[in-house]
């Protein structure tokens, strides 16, 4: 940045950057935890942190950015809105209006009920019993809708909390979108369920050496693009993705000795995310520009390297050699295309984190329709069971014979409890949306995934979606790379063809 | 703490416990960065430590703990000396009114002295040319004196920055012990190397395969009592130990392919230091006296079982079992005895961290004598490679032929330049002086080490040293521990014997 600005945006650079070191060392001391702590330390690691988010907070709403902010409004508007500089302070008044209306008696309520609902989730857990988690999840019900009052909307109250996941966006928006694919999903998965056989994924499910497996899936991490000499890659129980900078991005898998898919397709949607956090602008760095648009947009990238990338037939015609190389005898007699099909088998199923790509969505409606219910007083939270498991019926054919494969399985609900599942399937949307954009720049994109080239889709969503840091909304984002709002079309379009040919609909 | 206590000292553990959490945190990102962090990621670090260690000097700094400290004064004087309540206000009391003497503008120089100090020393040692690195150490020495001048002294400069690594102590004191153990050693090394030949360590010079090494270093760090399950052990380019709290304590070695000493005897000091901190009552978390006595305290737990236990006759009894099952070949024909030996040749030597018992004292006498005569104005800084040279000539017979291997060879003093190296050597005094009240009270010992079990000592230092954790000054702790000062009689008593006895004197 040029020396000619006013000393309020040096200023608001100086705190900013303090803010986001501390955001970032909070996000150390998560990851140490999740890859590398030993159990007995979380005593100390939860003062650690507790310590770290709560000055995090008082910084970022020093009464001094509130001069500030007021001091650049003019300053602002007399910059292009897509500058880097007008960005910054439009994002930074973004948080920080957001934060000052939070009184730090309610932060440090969520934070504790975060914590007693974990326990609590993992007692339920244990005695496979959801009742037993009905009271810590009403405190955390009760404690969100106090946010989203706190936080105020218009319409919905979970417009405020949605807001914080995906700027911009509104529930009702949510629900249209939600409706439209619910409209084609629903008759896709009755379709392909009257196929049943036609997929046969039992090549999946064979014993694969652990060492193997995780050899293979830093194989492909690094052939989609993420640079792990400028991170790593650790095993955790629940994958994940996080950056300290973009020169500094941390993945995490599992490995399941006799099912491949948890281990590879693990690796490729976080490194999709790391390849996000990688391509970040350094100059964006402690700045508010330093992360993403969205929650959803973010899980775009991850389902584009998963899913596009790593589901497709051209990634499985190009990468089957390393596969064979890997796992010569699990593979013998199995084709390229026998392995794309398997591992595009669709099949209504209980656990959201092991759904094929079809059913997804479903998973994710459920969750948000019952999310909904309970804030607008037709489901009270002790009902949650009964209704997740009548909806299972309904949308899916299935019904969870016990609380843990159903309405307890997530760990969400545990330590929030609002629009929070929403942006897996905003995700899935967007990025058919971003991938056929790329496509119209760059046709050949399929071949060159044949021939192992992945470069071309990295470079387009480097320049068209990365490049932005978190400068867009998501719904600006979208119109900027593609120049329509957000649209279930494409996606939509894209399942029912793919799964069309598959299942020979 | 019981619910009688003044609100100010609920207040005070309150602050403390925000500072020390703020420690533990700086101490997580140097664990990460040594042993995890991609190096992309340094310039992203160096931002997140800046940001850490300012708001834990401004923690540790506030106006509000003058205010608490004098509140407690009268309350801390009806406590007993020794009393958890008096000793917390009294080492609180102390660390804030030395940070406050220190003004924000010189924490900030010297840190900046820092890195570019270790930039600077990193080229120097790279063009294997002391005269490069004559600036930076210049005005490095120039902020150390001015941090003396600023904490005060009343006999001598290096007496303010000696207080901060150990309490209580005098830089004459530091000359008196030195002085007495130059007279012996130095005529001790001089009838060992008259013995050239009489100790053949070729046998640890072989090929050990690393994994082995570190497999074999665990065992050795489980059999001497540091709870692995309540830590961890990885590798590091340099070893150290730390702790974020008593129950995630973590240790690094590193491994020589064709040298057996650095990894295990690596291992065995770093578990020293980590049963140390392993050792600190959970109740001091939080609290002033979270931490060790001493530097030099904490060095002599390490050398406790780095020397006193991994270097005895006994031990190698208890292990040598262990060690031929992991390197049959290599110690085929080798008998306890002719180990013992092997791992404690006397052989005066040019680099310090591979010295051995005898000489490693001079190799500090030499360090502190040249940073002596820097105070006093008796030596040039641009002269201190001269010096160097002529002092290992006189004590140790040997002139380091480059820089490289000489003056440039610890990473100390580009970052600081004070009585920097002295808690090493009194460490290995007080080590001796705690081991030899321990045979007072357990004169067992060395035939439970035959037994392969080092409870006994583990419990006693436990007991007697850990206990306290900074509630003592060293000073005091060695006359709470033995019921004497300091002294020199018992570390010279055990070389010469040791020594004598293996070399035949």
């Amino acid at each position: 940045m040029d020396a000619t600005f006013p000393e309020e945006f040096e200023r608001l650079l100086e705190i900013w950057g303090e803010y986001d070191d501390l955001l970032n060392v909070s996000q150390v001391l998560d990851w140490d935890e999740e890859t590398q702590m030993p159990r007995s330390g979380s005593a100390g690691r939860a003062d650690h942190k507790a310590t770290v988010r709560r000055l995090a907070h008082e910084t970022l709403t020093r009464k001094e950015l509130d001069r500030i902010l007021k001091k650049l409004e003019s300053w602002e508007k007399d910059q292009p809105y897509d500058s880097d500089q007008a960005s910054i302070v439009r994002v930074a008044r973004r948080q920080y209006e957001q934060a000052v209306k939070v009184p730090p008696r309610l932060v440090s309520e969520l934070s504790r009920a975060d914590s007693e609902g974990y326990h609590s989730w993992l007692d339920a857990r244990e005695a496979n019993d959801f009742t037993r988690f009905v009271p810590a999840l009403h405190k955390i019900y009760r404690l969100c809708r106090e946010l989203a009052d706190t936080l105020g909307y218009e319409e919905h109250p979970l417009d405020a909390l949605l807001d914080q996941s995906e700027p911009g966006m509104k529930i009702c928006e949510v629900e249209a979108i939600f409706e439209e694919l619910k409209k084609d999903i629903v008759p896709l998965v009755d379709a392909v369920s009257r196929k049943e056989g036609a997929v046969n994924d039992a090549v999946l499910h064979q014993q694969f050496d652990e060492s193997k497996q995780w050899s293979l899936g830093l194989e492909g991490v690094k052939a989609i693009g993420f640079n792990l000499k400028e991170g790593r890659a650790d095993k955790s129980v629940h994958p994940f993705s996080t950056a300290f900078s973009p020169r500094d991005v941390r993945i995490t898998s599992r490995v399941f000795p006799d099912f491949f898919n948890p281990c590879f397709f693990g690796f490729l949607h976080e490194a999709g995310h790391g390849n996000y956090m990688q391509g970040i602008p350094v100059k964006y760095r402690r700045t508010p520009l330093a992360g993403g648009s969205s929650s959803g947009t973010h899980e775009s990238q991850s389902r584009t390297w998963e899913n596009l990338v790593g589901r497709s037939r051209g990634f499985w015609q190009g990468f089957f050699p390393k596969l064979q190389t890997a796992f010569p005898e699990q593979t013998r007699g199995t084709t390229p295309e026998e392995w794309y099909r398997a591992v595009n088998k669709v099949e209504p199923s209980l656990i959201r984190v092991e759904a094929d790509e079809v059913t997804y969505s479903l998973h994710i409606i459920v969750r948000f329709e019952l999310e909904k219910a309970v804030y607008d007083e037709d489901l009270k939270v002790e009902e949650l069971r009964d209704a997740w498991n009548e909806k299972f019926r309904k949308y899916l054919g299935i019904v969870p014979p016990t609380d843990l494969v159903g309405v307890l399985q997530d760990i969400h609900w545990s330590g929030f409890f609002g629009a929070s599942f929403v942006s897996y399937t905003l995700g899935n949307v967007m990025s058919v949306q971003f991938y056929e954009a790329a496509l119209r720049e760059k046709p050949g994109l399929k071949d060159e995934f044949a021939k192992g080239d992945y470069s071309g889709l990295l470079d387009w969503t480097r320049r068209n979606v990365h490049a932005h840091g978190s400068k867009y909304k998501p719904g600006e984002l979208m119109r900027v790379v593609t120049g329509q709002p957000l649209s279930t079309g494409p996606y939509l379009g894209y399942i029912k063809r793919k799964f069309s040919d598959i299942y020979g609909l």
